[in-house]
């Protein structure tokens, strides 16, 4: 599973220039840490898989989740409590997910033109 | 003198969800209290008088304009020894600056849609 934290810190990845965007809402910070948690969570079917793909500990996970909550007022998941359980995403943190995916690919695009000048000016 | 990073800390500017982007060159991160320094060199035309209105010391000053310059090939700026002396900027400095709010913009423009959706779902 990919993790643009990790990607970024990589020495080997970092041969070109490149841009990373956080949201503020408030007092709080939507970055890809928050977003790949609840990607995580959607995949995994469960915060505890979603923590252990990422790496981190339920805690943390629960707690970087509830901060990306409080940026919104309906909720993003739903955990079922008996039988299979699990936690899984409503249609809003869905929707949150593509919205944010796609804003994330128009900056892209539109930061290459800069990203490539800065590149061409690299010592 | 605008100072984004003070603007954004401020609760009472936080109304509405923002955007905050960063340029990272190999190991180095392009933010806003670099380039801001840059624009006061500019402006009050020395490092000493760019760290005095950013409210830093000019060891900090110099430390944050030595990591931007290792970013680039040709020198941004040119220190004039003797005489008046000062710190003015090339017309490298000029074009990264031109470059770097030109891309600001182009973000703020292409983030809008988004933001105002994450300002509708707010509770």
């Amino acid at each position: 599973m990919s993790r643009p934290k990790e990607k970024t810190r990589d020495p080997e990845k970092r041969r070109h220039p490149g841009v990373r965007t956080k949201i503020y809402v408030r007092d709080d910070m939507i970055g890809s840490g928050k977003v790949d948690l609840l990607r995580l969570i959607d995949q995994t079917g469960s915060i505890s898989g979603a923590a252990a793909a990422m790496g981190c500990g339920y805690r943390r996970a629960w707690f970087l989740l509830d901060t990306l909550q409080r940026c919104f007022r309906q909720p993003l998941t739903v955990t079922q409590r008996g039988g299979p359980g699990g936690t899984h995403l409503t249609e809003l943190g869905k929707e949150f997910l593509a919205r944010h995916d796609a804003h994330e690919a128009e900056i892209s695009t539109v930061s290459a033109p800069y990203l490539a000048w800065l590149e061409s000016q690299q010592s």
